[in-house]
């Protein structure tokens, strides 16, 4: 077996409390890191291993984006400046009714495969239909995805229904095991379009296959309102009746949350993935990402689709992370520079369930490894190459990217499929719809 | 005189209600603007013209950063995650004090201007001392600044105190007179480092000169403390009873304010500077943008320095404003994505009193120029250019700028001056500052 050197100018491990090292290097075996140490000492050991020299670039763990839609890129930018519920029931829903295609999900999610890779994003933790199209685009593509098995209560372009959905969703969840790549989650929608029956049989079907809960919860204060109305109970409550609060929940946005729930959630190790820029873009609000951080719940860091946001930028929501939780509370360490970077690595592979595998450089890790220059002007002068990286860098400093030890992404080109012909099947399926919008 | 016509794929010229051209080109003229008009008749007009094809990219006017620090990009990354004062007090003003020179700050501004002419922006307004170096830099590098007469009550590198910086300021100022690319302001630091006397006397010198008068004011909610203890009034007060209060005022941050005061700036016609990124990194707030637009305040957006921000990306600033003034208020039409870039071009122009020549694409003002490509995977689909210009495209697709019809960057290359010279220069000075710290 050929090992890979990479020898950059920094590592970022994040392996909780180590320092930036400079002067070392990484040894890539297979899909695994074999040795991480002093440049001299292996080179020296690794003579014959094929050398990559990165210089002014510093490695850190691929970036996990554990809350997405990915074939929404083909939506980007569709309807913008409004509230969710007019977003989703008066532009969003309709064209997806029309337009949602096992050819459309596929190719929106390599487009956003594409767009991910380019900004150091080995990871995506998708949520829609057609999980058969998704986990196709993740294999073709080279990134590592978690596929969902997802369930909302009204028919769609997809299927009829909860029973529908499921099935569908299990015969892709088969057809796909054993497959590198990918992890499946068992998806409620949210509790606004799932009855307690649907969430009761998801919750079962994901002990039985032991798998993530990948839920939408208490995204704006009308849904809590709402549920109140209809069911006597906030939703996080509701969810809690029926069992779901637990470890294998992976509850999305969270803006609104009092005190009470906050507690529980720690207490039941839900992990929460806080969008911070798709909640402002949406004008649902800011989650109480310090309380959040008081509790000791484990808060990660997603972009939401590109519809919503509009960018899969995981560097953006890092940023965003970091000066929300400042601003919002006048506390300028609740998220540092580092705890924003460990919401989006060593904390989202605890969220997804693969913290033996992911998130942190060490060896016996599988080796998604990103590769940052700090060298353009932009990045200029370098005190603190942690803080940079959060606060200076953009996704557009991504130069370099390893998925299981395969370099996917060398120096910014995609290598592990032909972008240009994505772009070409990506624009005529936007022509169709953009004939069809202005025809309606 | 020969002419350059450009000919991109659509021009947003941000004259008010004027929506996005498509098949148009636009001439320019010497340092202006000639013709904007459909692409085929203005080929036959002028027909001797240089063309530039621009596929796929999108001309807006240059975008003007309504405060920063330039020179202050040597600082970036220096001290991050803590509050102004501390920030301020213990890390940045003693490392001003022994590094602060005519060198550093020429320097320094250079890399600014560098980084914002690669970010579209083509216009400082900047705040620091050595005002002569800074004017320098702004006119070799070929960027439009505001320079600053900028006076504080304390000593530092620069000068003994108030009189010393004034005189000085006034010598640079009269030694620009009549420099195409500058302005000038009147720019007392803060209203807790400057005395009443100070004020006034900055007041009377812009009156006499008709400059601008540039001023940080009501950043933290401390300041506004500090102030009634120390005078009895807020700080907005004390600067309205010494006769600040007019069109004249681009009043810096004001993060903390009362629905009175705001009444106050809108009658006045106070021009405010909203730095969204800034003041959620020094913990600072959230500044009331809702309520400023609700009354009529002209507020534009500055970058502030790049050692709080840490980036000069007024792209950043657009999307920023956009999206907090939405999570911030649950109102997704507070500031739209026109209205954010109206508050980086066409009312910012207005607050630098230069709406006459600069801030739109409009025959006859000056030919400050942005071509944006928005044909890169992470840009597509568009639906909408204008909102994509905003909510998905970053400062790493401006491809090309004109600066008074100059063209200073070239498909992402600087071709007003040497960068490489510069960055070695830089790496000097920050190697020297890094020596001398190591050693303190």
């Amino acid at each position: 077996m050929t090992a890979t050197l990479l020898l950059p100018r920094w590592i970022l491990t994040m392996k909780p409390g180590e320092p930036v090292l400079e002067g070392h290097a990484l040894v890539i075996e297979g899909e695994r890191i074999a040795a991480i140490g002093p440049r001299e000492a292996l080179l020296a050991q690794y003579a014959n291993a094929v050398r990559v020299e990165l210089p002014e670039q510093i490695l850190i763990p691929g970036l996990i984006n554990a809350h997405t839609h990915s074939a929404m890129t083909l939506l980007r930018g569709v309807a913008d400046d409004l509230q969710l519920m007019d977003w989703l029931q008066n532009h969003i829903w309709p064209l997806e009714k029309v337009w949602v295609s096992d050819e459309w999900v596929f190719e929106g999610s390599m487009l956003a495969a594409a767009e991910s890779l380019r900004a150091g994003v080995t990871y995506l933790n998708d949520m829609y239909f057609f999980p058969g199209a998704m986990a196709r685009a993740a294999i073709d593509a080279g990134i590592r995805a978690a596929v969902s098995i997802n369930v909302i209560d009204f028919p769609t372009s997809y299927g009829s229904g909860p029973d529908d959905y499921i099935a569908k969703g299990l015969a892709a969840y088969q057809q796909f095991k054993g497959e590198k790549l990918l992890d499946w989650t068992s998806a409620p929608h949210a509790p606004y379009t799932v009855s307690d029956e649907t969430f009761v049989k998801l919750r079962k079907l994901a002990e039985e296959h032991d798998l993530q809960i990948h839920c939408h919860i208490h995204e704006t204060a009308g849904e809590v309102a709402d549920s109140v109305k209809q069911y006597g109970l906030r939703p996080l409550a509701r969810l809690e009746k029926l069992g779901l609060m637990s470890e294998r929940l992976i509850a999305v946005h969270m803006v609104h949350l009092d005190e009470a729930e906050i507690t529980m959630l720690a207490a039941k190790g839900v992990h929460l993935v806080h969008n911070p820029n798709s909640n402002l873009k949406l004008a649902s609000g800011i989650a109480p990402v310090k309380a959040l951080e008081a509790a000791g719940v484990n808060t990660v860091l997603g972009t939401d689709g590109a519809a919503s946001n509009n960018r899969l930028d995981m560097f953006g929501e890092v940023r965003s992370a970091a000066l929300l939780a400042k601003g919002a509370t006048g506390d300028p360490e609740v998220v540092t520079a580092r705890t924003a970077l460990e919401m989006a690595t060593i904390r989202a592979a605890k969220a997804m369930g693969r913290e033996a595998d992911l998130g942190s450089l060490e060896v016996g890790k599988l080796a998604d490894v990103v590769a940052v220059s700090l060298g353009s002007l932009e990045c200029r002068p370098v005190y603190n190459p942690l803080a940079q990286l959060v606060y200076v860098a953009g996704r557009e400093h991504v130069q370099n990217v390893w998925v299981g030890g395969r370099r996917v992404l060398n120096e910014r080109q995609i290598t592990s499929f032909d972008v240009g012909g994505l772009l070409g099947r990506c624009e005529d399926i936007v022509g169709r719809m953009k004939a069809g919008m202005s025809a309606s």
